[in-house]
């Protein structure tokens, strides 16, 4: 029994042409993640499975939690193969969530592992991915190349010193910082770590809106003007709430899987701020993420008051992000760009990830996106048209990124 | 022509197996629900169709007036056969409307009857109805053995004496009292009262949380350090703006079908109230309700953050209450649900209901929920491994809610 | 290739039969819109495919700047046909958007152009319009005879001398005033003004609804009262963001383009406002749009709250709007509908447009609900009952609105 098999997410046979024909074969611009460069750059190895899947990815341990299991399993120092097991255990009942297909898929794909991880199989499914890791084709390198990734943008602190970046130079996939400051705590030296930021061929930035209030408002139009002049793209994270659980804050730190979806008003404060710089005649390229499914009506719409040539696509909404990186969360953001925007200039998907065997995602996404073109083809919606349909599917998995990074 | 068939709701083959083989069998757990103790202590008789249907039901009542019936044939004076004309009348119009399933679902199981209620078939469905109705079959304790419901949370006043509970002690299904303070008025004596209702076997409390400010935090949060030292789930039901209409207020009272949805921002106030007591140490077992589809992944993923071992999924995602009692609402609670959490440990179901035929909505919910998981199976996002299912449906349908709260 | 035949939007068998028998040939009632009463009394003529398709269409203009198109394109002074071409360019790439699907019922219902629109065909069907368009059977009268329009509802500023209306008396099609006045600038002689109207045949009035707060409420709760006096109709649009652009704003004004959805907090003031109406039993007839479709549920339950006989479905739940206007918007409008209403009651589609060519959209909106209700229906939510269809599909389409406004 399995369940990634050609047909994965493919339900109509239009998609699966456009998967097959077009999306497949693409290489991967992964334009914002949070994995770590010296850990490229050093070519890390890893120890077992654990680390691999488990280390630092607290969306499976929030999982672990939901299902009782106690903390020691998850963050404690119980020992590697034990949280292994208790991770595998909780697999069955994950049903409907992507984590149950993002793991499948990492085992077929990179391990070419087609049983199913539960209880039973645990074991077994230990000892191939161990056996594994110790072969030389699993560094972090080669899990990259493997992946065919053209294009990596990491997200660093303004005063890294983008060491590793400089160490990755001849590495054959490019490997870009992206800039991300403190909005809280922005020192008067915050333009001169842009420019040191450029010069290492950073493209973009990337902020977490939590809030919107006139003083956000002031900080971002600051940084935006300052992007604007370098060209960079600007990436908007709106609406998550950090760090909810204080108890395990103060015994975790944040990043740990206590975070959640925020519910604030944030269509004022963002038109504010956009036409703020559009005045200037400094709007650099956007990219809005929104966490809430409820504002996607209000960023697919606001792209539209500030679009402008020679852009495609100047203003983007971003592809569904973490709470909303599954099934319906990608459905429903592509389904109202395509509603109130052009779907043919958007610059598709992200990892957004820690994870080094994540570039999944990229396959996850291009079935759903494929599959859902084909729907509407099947229906009737839009012509069999594979001219234009390639146009589409290509410039959505790879090219209009490409394009609108300037990559 | 008939509409409840042995497919109702059920549109796919493993939808079918998973309803019939595992579903369809199992007890009721009603942990949630407004019937009358005293109905059921003194096992009540009804005089008609219309009593038992429209007795005090606000949900038929409001679809009266949407389609323009006098008030006299809803609350008023008119005499029940014309009342129960009047509804029938409606009721063709009501496509889409979960109405039109409860009621035909109600006919059908508990009388038999496979005809449409219509203006046609009216006069005859109230003769077989009241017919029925004098014989012993139809009481209110028959009705809830016919139903198969194991255990009744009833929703009582905290000056309750309840007798009526005391008096169904030897009675086959467990009728427990549930805990229900007004916010607003709370008297020194309430942790006594808490006491009372222990002793008498409750389990649980419930609160409308009609808005959320830091008086009702600090209201709430003393209650669930009491509810938490008790071992009491706690109920809270966010987000319903009431008593609308002034007018029909002062004529008719609370609770008479002139409610509707709020949307005030709930994630601060419920993160910190959820926070406030996670320090302590007294964060109870919790169940998260909204009525207002847009915070579904604000609820979705705010359990998350408070998931703690060794309890299954110890923070819920309550399944789509009141106006989302509905295909698309509890369709949408549970996608939420499997996308932000572990879908296999919810606790499913309960009727929130006033009427003693509503037991039918179990059913509804099971042929939803296998559907559902029917279409991931059937789609390939879920491998058809029956071992897995068989707990999950179980699970969700009664054996997670009897665990969850030690019935 | 092309796009419109005759399933077009119909997906099942019983939608097709719903669609072909009753709702296909029914005259359109278009309740509300922004068409010109002065460009139907002269009886305009367009000089080109331009003007008739882009002339004053924000939609359309919106969409070729998602595309990078530069804005002497769009509302600048290149000329018509490289107009024409531009918006052609872009067509292709607008997969999933309702400009996709109107543009090309528009083409084919008015010019019998079974063509894709693309670069490739923009040039053969610019000469097949123009060339139509010096015929007698384009001028707006004809088109609107052609489109069988029983009525329109103009939207009027309260000091329009109503001249043109005047001039329309004896056209076929009646062209009826609504009133529209300015809620920050209410004169001294407004009810005159509503009297002026009424003689002139008035039965409806239009707000924007761009923010909640007591003041407005005062004033919205003002005209209410007498609306009610007059027996009209009352439309509050709620939720649009204005003018986000104030450099555009600045070089075009307004309606150009650059709204967008607002998301701030409606329940509470709109029920403040119903309610006091209903408090002086002075509440109109009411229809609320909302353009975020996060109220939807807010919308669809607040009806219920004020519903009262005699009139079938007294508050109303406007059609998608606007931004909604489109497949997914119209289907989430009527499942919030029907769950939580009587969807039997609603007085169905209205164009809310700018554009002669655009009563292309009632049979887009007649399509989606037929091919919906056909769904219900073939999936077993419905019996198939062609009594009860047929009175819902034409109430729906045509009946209900005729009765609604004593049209």
């Amino acid at each position: 029994m399995s369940i990634i098999n050609e047909n994965f997410m493919l339900k109509n046979k239009v998609g699966k042409r456009l998967y097959y024909d077009y999306a497949e074969k693409l290489p991967i611009i992964d334009y914002h993640c949070h994995i770590s460069p010296k850990m490229i750059a050093e070519d890390y190895s890893f120890n077992d499975a654990y680390e691999l899947f488990l280390g630092g990815d607290h969306y499976k341990w929030r999982q672990m939690r939901s299902c009782g299991i106690d903390e020691k399993y998850i963050t404690g120092d119980e020992e590697p193969f034990k949280k292994w097991l208790a991770f595998a255990g909780i697999m069955p009942g994950l049903i409907g969530n992507p984590l149950y297909h993002w793991t499948h898929l990492e085992l077929k794909r990179y391990f070419d592992i087609d049983k199913l991880l539960n209880k039973e199989n645990a074991g077994y499914i230990w000892d191939e991915i161990n056996e594994r890791l110790k072969s030389p084709g699993y560094t972090v390198k080669s899990l990259i190349k493997k992946s065919d990734v053209e294009v990596i943008c990491t997200t660093d602190n303004p005063y890294d010193s983008l060491e590793y970046h400089k160490q990755l130079k001849d590495f054959e996939t490019k490997v870009i910082p992206a800039f991300r400051p403190d909005l809280y705590n922005l020192k008067p030296d915050i333009t001169e770590r842009m420019d040191y930021f450029a010069e290492n061929g950073c493209k973009l930035s990337d902020h977490a809106v939590d809030e919107i209030n006139d003083e956000i408002i002031e900080h971002l139009a600051f940084l935006g003007e300052e992007y604007a002049k370098r060209g960079w793209v600007w990436q908007l994270h709106i609406g998550a709430m950090r760090n909810n659980n204080t108890k395990m804050f103060e015994k975790l730190g944040a990043d740990t899987g206590f975070d959640s979806v925020n519910d604030f008003e944030i269509a004022k404060g963002l038109s504010k701020l956009l036409d703020t710089l559009e005045q200037k005649d400094a709007l650099p390229k956007t990219i809005l993420y929104c966490l809430n499914p409820k504002d996607n009506y209000v960023l697919g719409t606001m792209l539209g008051n500030f679009q402008k040539a020679p852009v495609k696509g100047k203003i983007q909404f971003g592809s569904g992000w973490w709470f909303n990186d599954n099934r319906d969360g990608m459905e429903a953001q592509l389904k109202a760009l395509a509603n109130l925007g052009a779907l043919g200039t958007f610059i598709g998907m992200l990892t957004d990830s820690r994870s080094f065997v994540s570039y999944t995602r990229h396959e996850y996404f291009r079935r759903i996106l494929c599959n859902l073109l084909g729907e509407w083809v099947e229906g009737g919606e839009y012509p069999e048209d594979y001219t234009s349909l390639k146009e589409i599917v290509e410039g959505i998995c790879y090219k209009n990124a490409k394009d609108y990074f300037n990559f």
